[in-house]
């Protein structure tokens, strides 16, 4: 331990622990590991005995770790007779000493087990892994879902925002951290590390994670943004190899085009609201003259509606897509943003709105700002949405009150434009 | 050479985070912040509601705080008849449903509560801050009791031990730690930053803290250590103001000397056998040519003890110490040391060691080494146990069974000194 | 959020460095090492050489160091033969060659030779001791001058001011460095931790140093900064125990009430100027709105200046200075306003103002702003200046002009204030 | 400014130094400026006028730059009359005053200039890069030579290896850092991150640069070492796409197998033996249980001598080289080794090695081990060196002797192996 600079000690500490290696030799089999963990009274051994199950758990074969998954989903579920025992009496005498009782019954002792696993040095990341692995074996073992809404309740409590740390990523960030970043994209893939730079260095852009302090060198979610001036309206030309960097003083915009979950295993533990409102906040503090938060967003769910729709236009659209024709896309951009604004707008699943990103940003509070044609002409862009793409606005005046109307009934906000759009749309469609 | 770095980056974003100032001028009762937010559908308004919150209860007075405590305990408590049902139909059918209804139902809504208000910048620390202002009401309202145990239940999950990190305190520390380590030490006060010097600058001296990431500036306990040759037998002389420093090489022993928890609202979480066993291998990292390590610790319970002890020594002992007569103290060491060794292995409530301090060390796998006379003559030091300490060995190799034996059957270890002691003791009461 | 990370472990690296322990073992006596080192022709073995006679020189009586002051100044010393000649040749032919062999001959070998010196691992700081063991012998040797100017020389390229970082201090200042500030504090001594605690903790007080890459724990100089509602009549009012900090958005003045350098060894290279206008800089940036900087500063020559003055005005003051009677001090409060006022502005030592802080502070391009009377009661401030104090203004609009103008005609710029003062003083002086 | 991780944010300090923007609007000439920096008395404006200048100079084309390096060459040259006067002065009366007056005289105005150009925040990295711009047309303006003595003379004493720091580069060094390893990188060029990566990322993989604390994005060498199980024998092998890493502890050899400066504008300021020296110490402490610390080293002379000789063997190795035939010199390894071996022990550049590298590591006190053949088959390999390559030793106990050997002797080391080698081949040669 060196002497200096304390707090960056604390981080070192943090980062200094040791990796997995093998269980120290131990002969003990798993099973009689995991009972020891679950019945020792306290902290003594834990940590230990922590480390050697995590070791065992990297070495099993598919079979022993559903094996595994059963001990716990199974061998230490609740006792839902001792639960009713207990819940009638707290229920009869609320006191200290029956809520305990109420407490200790009503959590499967898995919990405990995952909490004393999660002692060991760099147990944390390593219990976000069993997960994905768990997540595999879901679909064909139904019987593990409550193991599985443990790990979620437990995740949900460790990765509390308040642990959250947000970092801005940038040129000066250390290559295992890049090298993540590249792997982890997954709306407009970053194809080599002179595509990387080209969206970290330029001074109009900017890229933030989420991380947690005690897996410091995986990020957890990360955004990309393009300062601007105006919305843009094509991801290419945000990409492009070849361009002049805006200057900071003539930006007034900031562009979200890209949002990133880093670990599957966590999915069901939403951070993107979080990253985003805080993004918001540190542009505005950095940069006070931007005056709109936006998004550059795909629709993936738009070829996939208008294959099911019937008429002319969408036919045509989904025909030139098809092909590929890039030509004649760029003809029906009318149409096409006709098509999108319509499908976002309407097309629902429940009550909801079928495509998952808008779902994702009108629930942050979000309204549908403006449709683009040609906005993303890779091959996956025309696959998903004929090129088309959509900007959502944050709106901080109106951030939360979008969220609760959206949260409560479904209210989904669109900005005059789109109203627009739609009207002149329906107009022309009853003419026609 | 350190390697890691981007990340002290990271520490310093939570280090930033803005202290609380008056809440943002709502008109919102708290009542209904507080049922804002619960009844949030996510993540979107809940950092700012949170910290409202917290900013308001900072400006409650006690029967305010009260009355929050009981909508806590009350208003947001678990219902019973809920979680009967729901245990009922996962008894009957567990399946993934089922038991996420069981989990919803069996805990109190206060729970997530609390998850929620941590999600506020810095609210950790509000929130250990909380409950210490709960446990100051909880004897007059055991009806809180229910509230405490989820605060506990919480706690536990956050400050898990993999989230922990130790760090050395010494002279390169920030004086707002080391302040901060002058506040909270509890078994021997340090005057004043000389003394303070005393203890961390010259090289045969140590201090190691625990530190949470989401409470970097609070130390959570911390241990100070001398390193001698052999163990020394007074306290006085390990902290004399003129001494000269061993020479690390002369080392073959480290002395835990005080060790002591700063949070008070942390009650209940146990951070002290954990640190001990870090220290202890935090040193022989650095210094592998030690190989003892014991503590100097206090009898907290001896007079007590003897008070109500029959027989002349302890009655003659009894009074000496009344009357802080250190010169015939001096006289009795041995007499002294017969009854504190006495006391110490078999003074008993139930079947554990009486002294809390025995219970402690004993608990974490320690054997009790050495007795000590004329150790402790500070005047509290004579009150409390006649100037008595104890030293109890970490003996690596035993660790885990003495521990064992404790925890499953209260098993005392002791040193042959010990056993020595007591033998000589009771053929010499049987001779007179 | 801050970008830069990897280079914290620089700093790291400036700081690991092993400090001097003892020779290794060599027998070769100083003036063969010294011979050694010089003679090296190149960097092989010279580290070690330079960490032999730093260490030696440790050991050293004053005679011998005497010896080895000489030996740098009479056995290192330039060959004014050998320069004659070279400048010679190089004013016939001017060449690489010959400008080489004239830089040569110029420098004398003890300049390579502390160069060299410097190479070992904590030898800057080594030989701004060093200078310091030189300072305390010139005077009796003035032979050695010429040496003392070598050390200038180097140190004022080595201390360049684009090499030194400015860092504030506060409360999360390493207790190392803050024993340093209240040790090396010149003007208004601290007396313990609460007083250092009062100076750097209030959100109305600021502490800013310099420091040197190669001396990261020594602070060169530090200047210590009330932030106030205009500006304070006095220094004791400044520092009360007792005082509620002023919300920074009430302070307009920034006022630097002390400034002392910490290197006794680096005498005669002035960094103060260079830290005022950084630290001004810096304010500036972090708080818009101050719009004064000035200083409250001593005048210590005025009681020895009024002591050598006739009339009755300078009688009568320096009477009750030396009595300490400060109630007819008080009493006395404009007399000695116009009597302070005057020595600054009239008193000279050959063109100069004859006060020194007044030659510092208007040499750096202040003025004279504002005379206090009552201004520091302290026994020493009574004693030097009758309790007066001064304020000069930076004026950052006019600095460079009023720098110019001193630097190149010794004018002494002051306030309308100072000047109606000095008017009306003058007025009654005649009507007298 | 931030207030935590108080040293490494004197690093921050360092780094946070505003670029050179344009020069603050100012009417002056270049000259006026300059005239200005030179005759200021003091700190006063210096800084401001100092950046002026730097961003002039970023600014002018080939021929400004020619008479700006004129103007320091000729108008700020040294008095030589002054010179010797002052010489003669303190020549008879060697005092304080004679010696500055001395001192004043034979340094050129234009030492002080720099410096004062120094003063600029971030000023050493472009005095670095004017220096690269004077060698540029050095060759053409030998008038020019002098003023590059001084710029040679400036940045010993400011890169006093007493300054520099060691840090080691790896994966977790910022991309920044890293994308000028690869710039830099002088003898085995590294193709993109994925080479970059195989040469950092293995865990027996080392890499090293020194930096210095005015230029802290900037390395100034750095040194490639691969962790081995003996002398490997060929640098392709070391660098291969595929090959499993030794486990540290099977390593016993440090290979030094390529070094680079990245400064040119530092020309003529060696760091190289510094930093090798450093980082055996580095790795002794890292991983004590190493025994030898060699190089890898190419053998760049080693064709162009070849082609000089007469002689059958060198024709023919001369004759495979030329057409590039890898499987005839792999034939020829014994001659090629002998004829490596005579070159580098037998051919004189004067009484020096003609091998470049040779004078290096021989200088540094290494001395030559073994000679490769087939080592470096890449086309620069076999075009320099027939693809032949040399390991030098360092031996630490005998690296002081071998120096001072070749330093004051032109003495060469070789081992028993080259000894042998050379002794067989004249054998042989003597037989045909």
């Amino acid at each position: 331990m060196g002497r200096f600079s304390f707090f960056s000690e604390i981080v070192t500490g943090l980062l200094e622990r040791t990796p997995f290696g093998a269980p120290e030799g131990t002969d003990q089999t798993l099973d009689a590991l995991c009972h020891a963990l679950l019945s020792g009274r306290g902290e003594i051994s834990g940590k230990r005995v922590a480390q050697d199950i995590l070791s065992r758990y990297k070495g099993l074969d598919a079979g022993e770790r559903l094996a595994f998954f059963r001990l716990m989903a199974q061998g230490m579920d609740v006792d839902t007779k001792a639960v009713i025992r207990a819940a009638e009496a707290y229920g009869k005498a609320p006191t200290g000493a029956s809520y305990a009782g109420l407490a200790d019954a009503a959590e499967p002792p898995r919990q405990e087990f995952l909490r004393r696993l999660n002692q060991a040095p760099g147990a944390t990341l390593e219990l976000v892994r069993m997960r994905l692995d768990l997540l595999g074996v879901l679909h064909d073992h139904p019987e593990l879902a409550p193991l599985d809404l443990d790990f979620i309740h437990l995740f949900r409590s460790w990765f509390n925002r308040g642990f959250l740390v947000l970092r801005r990523i940038d040129w000066h960030t250390p290559a295992n951290i890049l090298e993540k970043i590249i792997a982890y994209e997954a709306v407009h893939a970053i194809n080599d590390w002179s595509d990387l730079q080209r969206r970290l260095l330029p001074e109009d852009r900017r890229c933030f994670a989420f991380f947690h302090p005690a897996m410091l060198e995986e990020p957890l979610i990360f955004v990309e943004v393009a300062l601007c001036k105006g919305i843009p309206g094509s991801v290419q030309s945000l990409l492009a190899e070849t361009r002049t960097p805006l200057p900071l003083a003539q930006a007034d915009t900031a562009v979200f085009y890209s949002i990133s979950n880093c670990q599957e295993g966590l999915r069901g533990i939403s951070f993107g609201n979080s990253l985003i409102k805080q993004v918001v906040e540190e542009l505005r503090q950095e940069l006070p003259h931007l005056d709109s938060f936006v998004t550059l967003s795909p629709i993936p769910g738009l070829m996939r509606h208008l294959a099911s729709q019937e008429g002319e236009a969408p036919r045509a659209i989904a025909r030139a897509a098809k092909a590929g024709d890039r030509k004649r896309l760029e003809a029906m951009g009318p149409q096409i943003r006709l098509a999108a604004a319509d499908y976002l707008v309407n097309a629902k699943r429940g009550a909801a709105p079928l495509d998952p990103v808008a779902r994702f940003h009108l629930g942050n509070g979000a309204l549908i700002h403006r449709v683009h044609a040609g906005a993303d002409i890779s091959d996956n862009g025309i696959r998903q949405s004929a090129g088309a793409m959509v900007s959502y606005l944050y709106d901080l005046a109106r951030v939360e009150a979008n969220h609760e109307g959206f949260a409560t009934a479904n209210r989904v906000v669109i900005s005059k434009e789109i109203k627009t759009l739609l009207q002149t749309g329906a107009a022309q469609g009853k003419q026609t």
